[in-house]
């Protein structure tokens, strides 16, 4: 059995992300790397995770057990989280399991500077929702460090003191166009990156869709001009495929519905928009009998990838089901509604759970 | 006796001021508003307060006797004070003896944003000097609160909070041109100047130099824009003219140092300085006692107006021997330097004293 599965289905807008290796500081992620990294998951073993800036010192932080932290937030901009926002947090897990000091902050000041959403509702949507999902996907209450922008002094005073080493040129050229809240929110993001390190300068890592990729090398940037002041360590990235939509498009997108399944959201709705999804059948069953399904372009195979198969060989063994014409579009999607239904419940439960935990959380301030 | 003097010597760099008058929200402070005000200041009556906006309804809340606050900020970029914050701390004094709330932050996060000076120099600096100072000047160490912009959650988070209201376009219209660190500056000075609103809303007067009108405008647009969010009342302002440099420009500059007299200063190079200030004399003895002086353009002249006399009665003799020509320029400097010195050696006795309170002070967080 090969233990590392990199994306061996995965041509599909494979040519998108190739684009971005190499800019920006986006290096490829290599079987290499992945081989030294204990007990990858599914979406490192998938190449869901298909880049890095700096991911190297993270594996050897890993690997001599050596301090290290991973970071991510919490937007509460929607009252429901992603199928990206998911990927993320396993990564998160993953790291709180190899040693990694975890750190979740909600940008409410974000929200506040970008959308102009009010720290109360930010405040509601965050306990009411976001750290519960976060708790029920897998973080430790107990070893996890949350806390609001807007009550850490320090990452605010962080954003304040790079305001002077970033330019509104540079602001544009990461951005396309400015505004005093993008240009807030980034050197606010820059703060919370560098927040765990203001107690002891260590390597960090940041798991992010690759399309916040530019926050990450603004904020190396900053590392690199504030060294005197402050003598941070850079931080590493590591970068995810989107969960592509159910029609094809490279990335969900909320404003598209039939694009996209919220987490939680209704399972009858959930159902249809997966029958709805684009598969990688053909024509007629007859066809698709004798020529065999094309799953490197099925979202529901994707769905299968991301999400909803953890066993490598029965993700495997679909595929080659579905390649010999064996395996029809309708049982497959079906089989694809069960596993999410049972996801989606299983989800619900453990919210439920979580709820409890958040009044005996402690927030950093 | 005339009770109101309004800057009746005061053709000088009128012209200029005239110009501010009806521009961004700026009007004329006219005597009828004096008159109402209880034991106007030396600064009031001499019309070097000069303008203001919507200063009607502080004057309503002194008369009647109801909230209302003043606020002004330190800025630790250097390590003494000049003669127009002296202008801006009396009135401050004038306010607080006159019922307002007196609030006086540090402005740790501007000086870091626009400055690059750390959080740890500016806190050094205030505690050591700036805040003995404005002590030294006359604010009452038990009425005053002070702050650090560094460590004010609300403050900062206003600033976010604002960030979406304020376009691009409006902050180069304000300022020329911008970049971050002036960007995130003027809405933390919003942030501010609205603070002590928070715990309820009341009228406030920001008494500043005139050319920090701009930060004033920026705070009612602000005001007005979030209104339903946040419900303060508009801000007032209440406009200084400079204190002039030596050699008569209009503003003392840092940058010139022959045109500046610092607080402190040492008593000899202020005497020397002085000495070689721009006067309203005549080219010859003779001629200055057949024609008279010109004190309407005499530095020396100035310095008695705006700091160094307080008696009107004084200051009127004054103007009217050198006007006769029976008072001559050397013999006047050498008074005004004499009138210095006290003023120094008066304020570094001060300053010690108040240096011993700063230990005792509790500042807002």
């Amino acid at each position: 059995m090969k233990r590392f599965v990199i994306d061996p289905w995965g041509f599909f807008l494979l040519k998108d992300y190739k684009k971005l290796i190499g800019q920006y500081g986006i290096e490829p992620l290599t079987p290499r790397m992945l081989s030294k990294l204990p007990e990858p998951n599914r979406l490192m073993r998938r190449g869901i995770v298909f880049a890095h800036t700096d991911f190297e010192k993270i594996i050897d932080c890993i690997l001599e057990g050596r301090d290290y932290y991973a970071l991510t937030g919490i937007m509460p901009t929607h009252e429901t989280i992603h199928f990206g926002n998911k990927s993320v947090i396993e990564n998160m897990v993953y790291f709180q399991e190899h040693g990694a000091r975890t750190f979740v902050l909600v940008a409410d000041l974000e929200a506040a500077a970008t959308r102009g959403i009010s720290l109360g509702e930010s405040r509601r949507r965050a306990l009411d929702f976001h750290i519960p999902a976060y708790l029920a996907l897998g973080l430790d209450p107990k070893k996890t460090i949350f806390y609001f922008q807007s009550e850490n002094q320090a990452v605010k005073n962080l954003a304040f003191c790079f305001a002077k080493r970033v330019t509104i040129s540079e602001f544009k050229a990461i951005y396309g166009s400015v505004d005093a809240g993008r240009i807030m929110s980034a050197l606010l993001q820059a703060g919370d990156i560098l927040f765990p390190q203001l107690e002891k300068a260590m390597p960090g890592v940041i798991p992010v869709g690759v399309d916040q990729s530019p926050h990450l090398r603004l904020c190396r940037d900053v590392v690199r001009r504030t060294k005197r002041n402050f003598g941070f360590v850079l931080p590493a990235g590591l970068y995810h495929k989107f969960t592509p939509s159910l029609q094809g498009e490279m990335k969900m997108s909320k404003s598209i519905p039939g694009s996209f399944i919220g987490i939680p959201e209704e399972p009858e709705r959930v159902r249809k928009k997966l029958m709805d999804a684009l598969s990688g059948g053909r024509k007629s069953v007859e066809e698709q009998r004798r020529l065999g399904g094309r799953p490197e372009r099925c979202m529901i195979f994707e769905l299968y990838k991301h999400h909803l198969i953890e066993s490598d060989e029965e993700l495997d063994e679909i595929f080659q089901e579905c390649r010999k014409g064996t395996r029809l579009c309708g049982e497959c999607k079906a089989y694809a509604a069960d596993l999410m239904e049972r996801f989606l419940k299983d989800f619900g439960r453990r919210m439920e759970r979580a709820r409890k935990l958040v009044p005996k959380l402690t927030f950093v301030r």
